[in-house]
């Protein structure tokens, strides 16, 4: 260990989340800069002087959630519209409502993203929506960890217009935020059914030139499948790899109606998957194969999908969710254990995002990602197994403190990087404008 | 209105939950005594002089909620054991822990559920445990509303002993309790695949003699049905049909696998349902036709079930899963609406206890159950639909202050009526005893 420590996280069950899931009672990490410099028990570190102690009190560390899939902005959004079909919600309430999008009212609903996600115990978000360099910005204000992607689709945008406006966006996002320490560019095209595949082509060797992900919404209903099976004669994963772009660096948000042959497909290119449980169950799209998908070695991460379909970005919740709609659609209770399930939003959504190397798990050489969990409390009174209280008991309230890139995000539920007043105030004025609409 | 009044909630979206869903924007509610004494908008309510204001702070107020079915002093037993087959669950774990409680550790762990509950706005449950005149008494003593009764059973029980005995036991909480403000008794034979039908014969009898619920799981998993089915030649529902024991006070917990038939009878005979949404996930139960009882005008209340099949007491969580869930089984997002959904963890949960007369809504006359939600954060930001937010954006933690017949048992996250220090110590003094069994 090299350099003054800054910071010491000590006196807590610490869930490593690493190769071998190793948990240490009584376990301290010590970070130098943005890096973690030592993990391992008390007792061993009590010698480390650092410059700031956290005490989690006998409570949780383990490393900050990663949710896979989210619109961050789309808390603008939060319960404008429930409860109704499919295409009144998207004709009648949230296009109109992303009509009127700018770039200042999607740095507004960013950064109340990220308050909500520091505060619930994310630290890393795959964003896609419009604007998206003013999400890259609210984020790296906000200290936070994302992988971001303009939305490339057919249909002119409210951001950049026509679509080859929308690849030099792209490309601009990509030269702007090159080298960032909290910020990774992805290539998003929206979906097959809104994508012509000259645009996915595009995409993809956009993202493969470039060595970055590439984001897609796949298989997230019925009505996909079908009307892509009957323009295209495949499966939207059949078609993806009809046109030869299936990889490892793909990303496939959804994946809930899935044949065979597409679990096949996805796992022979190792492609990379976000389930969104939450999303899929208010939207009614249905129930994601997931637990057939990890069978298969297939690697998932979870995401809570956009605040108008969900309606929160609370990720202990869509653990929670996650663990148990399996158990009861396969009518088996010991699918997805809480272990399956901390992996998914941890080191395997690192992983689902390509930054399994910086984050996603507590280990010496990585960037200091972690939270820390308040477990003193009557909801998780009394405590036998800190990862059965993480999935099935703990709320993202709980969330004591976080931390990125070594910088303390929040503390005793008090942010540190913004002004949390005048980002609530921001978005009252741009709910009652779109009320207004 | 007469007398002086004690208490004002004001400053709050007003969800009165009563017959017309009156929703009062800037609302307020004063409360006399025990006793609900005026509902009605802020400005007519302002020169209302009250002994202690509470300021719901532009957030919402709203009636308490109801847990229909809990096993309250499970608490103790919380991330005990989770994603196992079920009997291995039962039998190695619950069982054996079981068999070590006394009066004073249910005593213990049903202050614990109190604590949470009322930290998370429940106001009234339903319990059926084991030594339930201590878990009235721990009850009674936060100043909560229940429905308790001692589970009856065909095996010895740990309290006490053999079935004629529990009935004497069930006959002595009705006497001690007997006209008790906040503790109604209720006879509560487990279920048709633990009670011969002499012991359910002579529970509805018990019940129907001095007017009280009767409280019972039925038709959990498919194993019983088909169990049930084999021995009497009945579905559980038919079964107990056959006995000529459905009716208006029987409250059916589960009712997850049901025909047609089943629905029948339990709408012919008013009999009241409690949906436990994550319990039947937990378990691998599977998913209750609940929107097919609710277009048939079953009433259904919401239940946690235990802690150990949760693992948490928070019916917020609840009322989610019970919206997003049936979405997705359906796959129709229009079903189980959020209005649909409060007024099952609210004035229906009352009906199912038959005590929709004293609580469930905010209306005159009615008691002051009442919680506060305070609303003036980053995940419920922005508010354009109170209703959309409590069932899809709260949890449990956003709960600013409870009432329970007119007496405040905690605002501001602070408990009123225990030391809430001394639970949770004591609680985790008992875990340590059942881990080294």
């Amino acid at each position: 260990m090299t350099g003054t420590t800054d910071l010491i996280i000590t006196n807590g069950f610490l869930m490593t989340m690493d190769p071998e899931n190793n948990v240490i009672e009584n376990g301290a990490v010590a970070v130098v800069g943005d890096t973690i410099s030592a993990v391992g028990p008390m007792d061993e570190l009590a010698c480390i002087k650092a410059k700031e102690t956290i005490d989690a009190a006998g409570g949780i560390i383990m490393p900050g959630l990663i949710n896979t899939q989210t619109h961050a902005a789309m808390t603008l959004f939060r319960g404008l519209a429930d409860d109704l079909p499919l295409m009144t919600w998207l004709n009648d309430y949230i296009f109109p409502a992303e009509a009127q999008l700018d770039e200042n009212k999607v740095h507004v609903g960013s950064m109340l993203a990220c308050a909500e996600m520091i505060l619930s115990g994310t630290t890393c978000f795959c964003d896609m929506y419009l604007f998206e360099d003013a999400v890259a910005r609210a984020t790296k204000a906000a200290g936070m960890r994302a992988v971001v992607g303009e939305v490339l689709y057919d249909f002119p945008s409210p951001n950049y217009g026509e679509i080859e406006k929308g690849f030099h966006y792209t490309r601009q996002l990509i030269d702007t935020w090159r080298d960032d320490p909290l910020i990774t560019i992805a290539v998003e095209p929206h979906s097959p059914y809104l994508c012509a595949p000259d645009l996915l082509t595009e995409a993809a060797v956009m993202a493969k030139d470039n060595g970055l992900p590439l984001v897609i919404h796949l298989s997230e209903t019925r009505s996909e499948v079908s009307d892509i099976q009957k323009k295209y004669g495949a499966t939207p994963v059949g078609h993806l790899a009809d046109l030869g772009i299936l990889g490892p660096n793909l990303l496939a948000c959804h994946c809930v109606v899935l044949s065979n042959s597409d679990m096949d497909l996805i796992g022979q290119y190792d492609v990379k998957v976000s389930h969104n449980p939450e999303s899929n169950m208010k939207l009614a799209a249905g129930v994601s194969p997931v637990w057939d998908m990890i069978s298969r070695n297939i690697c998932t991460g979870i995401g809570t999908d956009g605040c108008s379909s969900n309606n929160n970005l609370d990720l202990f919740e869509e653990m929670d969710t996650a663990a148990k709609l399996h158990k009861a659609n396969s009518l088996d209770p010991t699918v997805m254990n809480a272990t399956t399930v901390l992996r998914m939003a941890t080191i395997d959504g690192a992983r689902a995002l390509g930054i399994e190397d910086i984050t996603g798990s507590i280990e010496t050489g990585k960037k200091a990602d972690i939270i820390v969990i308040d477990t003193n409390k009557p909801h998780l009174t009394p405590m036998y197994n800190p990862a059965s209280h993480l999935v099935y008991s703990v709320n993202g309230s709980d969330v004591y403190a976080s931390v990125v890139n070594g910088q303390v995000l929040m503390k005793d539920r008090k942010l540190m990087t913004m002004d949390i007043k005048k980002v609530l105030a921001d978005s009252r004025q741009i709910a009652k404008t779109i009320v207004n609409q």
